[in-house]
């Protein structure tokens, strides 16, 4: 197996490098072809990798920064102003081939402007979008644009559709299937949906390559049914952020309902290992990683908050497309399909 | 107490008018003040009473009509060649003041026109939007527009936030309160959004008698902090399609976890209380009944699938709303605030 490096931008969560450290030396411990390039602050990296993360040190490096960008950093002025930022030379590491894939838990709008900027769009693609998993019945349903284009155009939601069958692909078992893919819509009859649905069904019909099974509605996003789910980025990102709106919800009134009163208390705690399970099945941390996907390079974005082990499903969701190297699958499946069909920006 | 007529248009559910027949003598059994006006195929309505409901013949009357609107009836054709249906000759008891409320299970496409046809829209609304509410941690919020209108424009979305304004105070029991409203949008600062979410939040600033709060994300729609939530009818409908779809994905998962070996069923079995009123808490059938909201009339729309249950909850807000008078209270506020500040249709 060839050794996969990961460059990790270590100062973008909520609350320093702490997490992220911990959570990519916890990856590194079992995969053993992994490499880490941790980049930040080298003083408080250090601080945060234990005696035993120290015997791993052939496999592990650190590049020192102290530049480091914030949360309300506007993006436009980001990619002027902080050039040495963690974020920006944990990029550089993948532009310049030291590294297969970027983890970072920093300001999504200024990841994207840089990733822009240093690693380039793969031809035929026109912005980042981001992909990311949900859990389903049957499995997982992946969703684009959960909110790097809020005005999107028909051609790219078609682009969205390629690229997140080539994300399937790196993630899927059988490589041989074409992954389905539909358009989320307010019904399923063709009459229905805004101008951009109407627009965008139409084109994806024309394209080849993509087996498009049509319109879903949003009460099937759950079931499973289809691999990728395209849709507008600011519409799959107040469903994906409603819908883990929801799933805390229940999991608030589940926890009340079972500590009402002795009785609902001790069933309770008699039950711990199944309501232990139930909660992991719809933990959305495990489901923590979004892609940026359409660059050059392998991007994954963490949550800013995520814990330990949603940190550890990014990594690990990085590790997964470093190694299929799904921006050359995505470019080889583009190949002439999108310069015949489809205009650029 | 006055009299407070509901024209029940029976026949709009997917299977026929048994349902909703008897949810409207539930209803009816439970206020003296009312009265149905049952309107479907008279035989097969007579055919859903039972011997109870006869003992309320002074308070039930039946219209009847062999005319039906159908699921995949085209809105456009239905209000040209179906003017005797059910859903019309409903519509029109409201027009002529001989109900005060209209309650139907039928295609909804065709239940917006109609209504805007015979009912006419509130002087300064330009079309019709669904309202409903949703459950939450401290009570309920509302929703509007829940797929109305797909492309909106910001005027209509402050009309949007007028209309929910006006049933959240029909709904309330403190009434002197102006109901708080805040627009779906990808994230707080003002920079975020699509082009349309920008233009309605500068709006909604200049409009007066609107108790304005900014903007929400997803994550907080089910946290209980506003009263109404404004947003695009397609984002609306999807969300809220969705939400329902992880509501039943963990209930069955929830029951999975609780079936798994004998000692889960057992828990299972001694936890049945628990589960039940926990499975109650998150229902959304308790939430059925949406109110198309904007015209000279109360108009609640019922899913086409819903049960008992479910057909009970969507009448008792038609109830509700026609005690309040919606549709005035509405005029009332709209007042000279629209002429004045927004363009009309």
């Amino acid at each position: 197996m060839t050794i996969t490096t990961l460059a990790v931008d270590c100062m973008g969560g909520d609350s320093g490098p702490s997490v992220m450290v911990q959570a990519a030396c916890e990856v590194l411990t079992g995969n053993p072809d992994l490499h880490l390039n941790l980049v930040g602050d080298e003083p408080s990296i250090r601080a945060c990798l234990t005696r035993m993360d120290q015997l791993f040190l052939t496999r592990l490096s650190i590049t020192h920064t102290d530049e480091i960008v914030v949360m309300d950093d506007l993006p436009s002025k980001v990619i002027r102003q902080k050039t040495n930022s963690s974020m920006a030379l944990a990029l550089q590491l993948v532009a310049d081939g030291k590294a297969q894939a970027v983890v970072s838990s920093g300001n999504t709008g200024a990841l994207m402007a840089f990733s822009r900027m240093i690693l380039k769009m793969v031809p035929g693609i026109s912005r980042p979008a981001i992909i990311s998993s949900l859990p389903t019945d049957s499995g997982v349903t992946r969703m684009i644009d959960l909110g790097a284009n809020v005005d999107c155009s028909p051609e790219q939601m078609v682009q969205f559709a390629l690229m997140g069958a080539a994300i399937t692909m790196a993630n899927a078992d059988n490589t041989d299937k074409l992954p389905s893919v539909a358009l989320l819509n307010v019904g399923s009859e063709s009459i229905k949906g805004n101008e951009q649905t109407k627009n965008t069904h139409e084109l994806m019909q024309k394209v080849h390559n993509i087996n498009y099974l049509g319109f879903i509605e949003g009460n099937d996003v759950f079931n499973g049914d289809v691999d990728v789910i395209v849709c507008d980025g600011f519409v799959g990102n107040v469903l994906i952020k409603a819908s883990e709106g929801v799933v805390q919800m229940i999991v608030r009134r589940l926890k009340q309902h079972f500590s009402r009163n002795l009785l609902s208390r001790l069933l309770a705690a008699l039950s711990t290992k199944v309501l232990k399970s139930f909660h992991k099945s719809v933990d959305p941390d495990r489901h923590n990683g979004a892609s940026l996907v359409g660059l050059q390079g392998v991007v994954i974005k963490s949550h800013g908050a995520a814990n330990l082990k949603a940190t550890v499903a990014a990594i690990q969701e990085a590790v997964r497309e470093a190694n299929y190297d799904t921006p050359n699958e995505l470019q080889r499946r583009l190949g002439q399909q999108i310069s015949q069909t489809m205009d650029h920006e």
